[in-house]
């Protein structure tokens, strides 16, 4: 088989490495288009192999009709900070930043308002479809394949019940850049859930929250007094299965202070009586865990309550 | 013990989900510190949980002995494009993307000339010191005691040997976020080091080498038909040991004309006698599983060979 693929040499070292591994799953799809040769055991395109496009520095403009500034309101989205500068794409109503090595986003970021979580019979989510985020080079773009028969839904990171104000607002959310894979029943469709109702009806009593909402690849240790990071892959794309998620909130009431409300769940099935504030951990830990800096620009004599304890 | 670290609360839903995890690792660490407190099991900073820090977006200059204009020296080096815009560091003579993740490069950039490479009386490789890089948070530096007893070396990504113009260049290819955990006998010492010595030779014949150094993290199959990446971390940072590394070089001779090379190799005991070009890869496929673009500016028209084959 190695050597129909082209790759005998790479495997003559003996060993095996390589035996299973992302390589021949790559190799393999790439030895089957009809721009591949083989001469000599390896694959030899018929084009340079460089790629044919540029580094994509940020998602094509939706039209106008959302009646949105876009940059203005990045700049309110983003007005505490950027938790990385990453592969940043900006939304008429979310920022977001793309893991191109894991094909699922670093983090989005939310503004929410009373306006924009309520109810309104303009925007129709049953008219939203998951597409591509074709501003996202094809070799790191996650498709709806890799999804099928994954087991996995595909999770919103921004949520589309936070992007009421307009019908592209909602339609955005429904990018695949959006996604991650999550457990449906269970985590997405419930405990998840719940965590997302809860933030939205922070608004109630906050007129502006800021919500940034990510995966995180955790480490156990094994055994062997080891610890390793250990995370499934899905569809031709490889698409990382977070082992957790994480979302760090930040909300301003009408005296202009600060609570900030920080969260860890587990890609995994959890009972639908676990009290949300089980989940909660301190702001530096996600920090550390995840690679990022949150809310970096909030002025810390404002923040009057952490995880709901006194600041 | 969970009572003890503060974090009884996070345990309640029972599952055990966070169980021996990076939490427990992390929490455990943190309520060590004089400037935690513990209360109704919930660890309660005396200062306000957030970052102390702002996002480090460039390393600290190095004082101008090394004779060094810094800014259009990294206008040389990556003339052909940045593989990412992830963290970036500029030193004197190579420059560096930062995963805060995982603790190590996402690549390092070098432009190796004729000069750069060969013996210089000047320069002592025996009084270079692996150091921290303080340019980078605390919360996502490396530290020696992360590889003390790992039983990995710390491996540098942009190899000393190609920094031999001015001490200062030697000594800043020992910033641990140059470092990688390589397998010491066999790989690090050996086969690598044979990779990184006929990178230097290209210089013979073509007066400007560029090349582009990284870790990967690969999946493979498992007996249950599904693909998992799965890497040990190592230290309190959970400095991430990649499963392979990559090179891709980027060779100019004296008439202008280009060549490509690009390897991967698993971070394994490799035999002596492997030849290097059995680690020879297709560009793109390093591209894919990196989530990088190598050389997108390199004129295509000029690029005459890849992997040794005519393009």
């Amino acid at each position: 088989m190695a050597s129909r693929l082209g790759i005998k040499a790479f495997l003559t070292f003996g060993a095996g490495w390589f035996a299973n591994s992302a390589f021949n799953e790559y190799v393999g799809r790439k030895s089957k288009s009809p721009e591949s040769l083989v001469i000599d055991g390896r694959i030899v395109d018929k084009r340079p192999a460089l790629p044919l496009f540029g580094v994509v520095s940020a998602a094509t403009p939706y039209d106008t009709s959302s009646g949105t500034d876009v940059a203005s309101r990045v700049g309110q989205i983003m007005q505490f900070g950027f938790p990385s500068l990453d592969n940043i794409r900006s939304f008429d109503d979310y920022v977001l930043s793309y893991d191109r090595r894991n094909r699922v986003a670093n983090w989005v970021f939310e503004h929410l308002t009373p306006d924009g979580v309520k109810h309104n019979e303009a925007v129709d989510r049953s008219k939203c479809d998951f597409k591509e985020d074709l501003s996202i080079h094809p070799y790191f773009r996650s498709t709806n394949d890799d999804y099928k028969g994954s087991g996995y839904d595909r999770g919103h990171l921004a949520a589309a019940g936070n992007h009421k104000g307009h019908q592209k607002h909602c339609e955005q959310t429904f990018l695949l850049s959006n996604m991650a894979p999550q457990v449906g029943r269970g985590f997405n469709r419930d405990s998840w859930n719940r965590l997302e109702r809860h933030v939205r009806k922070l608004t109630k009593t906050h007129p502006n929250v800021y919500v940034c909402t990510g995966p995180l690849y955790l480490s156990q240790k094994e055994a062997n007094g080891k610890s390793y990071v250990k995370y499934e892959v899905i569809g031709k794309n490889m698409v990382a299965v977070p082992t957790h998620f994480f979302k760090v909130v930040v909300a301003e009431d009408a005296n202009k202070n600060f609570m900030m409300e920080s969260y860890v769940m587990p890609n995994s099935v959890i009972s639908d009586d676990t009290p949300l504030t089980s989940f909660m951990v301190k702001p530096e830990l996600v920090e550390k865990l995840s690679g990022l800096l949150f809310f970096d620009r909030v002025s810390r004599d404002k923040l009057q309550f952490i995880n709901g304890k006194k600041a």
